[in-house]
């Protein structure tokens, strides 16, 4: 995985415990790939400005993954959801083809609401 | 919910973004139950410097759960868990009693393994 796509990933867990301006130039930085140069005219401060935000960002983003653990865990339980999501497609297909129980395939498709629902957090 | 219990819920979300000594006056109070008096003994502090450093903690553990709504999530996580878990056991019922198919059976145990292991999160 790239160290852009790292920085992404952890903005997306951990963006609400920058301030302001850390997230701003983060974003700006690797979501939207503009220049040091560019974020700084943009936000009207200096260029040492700007690399001293993003490096504070960088800093306690990868300090509370550190510690918290968020991306790694929604790794691992993103790979459960997709276990979980084939093996109910296993028992919808077997249901369809031979057993055709209303109940078993209600059941399945409140199952695929809830696992759509907590797939997105 | 009693404020025992949500700081001690708080404790198990976010204890790693306290100090030690954060941590452990936090836990002596809140999960042990010991007086500032009794933390202040065994710790060899004031009991003001217990009181403060209490303080301290559950305002960083309130910070983060106000920007991070892990605990908030996990219970809506959780409520998710148990929809599904209590439809596949709908599944697997009328499965036992009625198809006897060996493939939906497989399908039931590696979907309640993976609901187990994504549980204890």
């Amino acid at each position: 995985m790239s160290k852009n796509l790292e920085v992404s990933t952890l903005l997306d867990f951990y963006g609400q415990l920058l301030t302001d301006k850390q997230r701003e130039t983060v974003e700006y930085y690797y979501n939207d790939d503009l220049s040091l140069g560019e974020i700084a005219e943009n936000l009207g401060i200096s260029r040492q400005g700007v690399r001293d935000s993003i490096k504070r960002a960088e800093t306690v983003m990868f300090d509370a993954e550190e510690k918290l653990s968020l991306v790694k865990k929604s790794r691992e339980f993103r790979n459960s959801l997709d276990v979980i999501r084939n093996h109910i497609d296993i028992i919808d297909e077997r249901n369809m083809k031979i057993y055709r129980s209303d109940v078993i395939n209600e059941s399945i498709k409140v199952i695929l609401k809830e696992l759509e629902k907590i797939g997105k957090d």
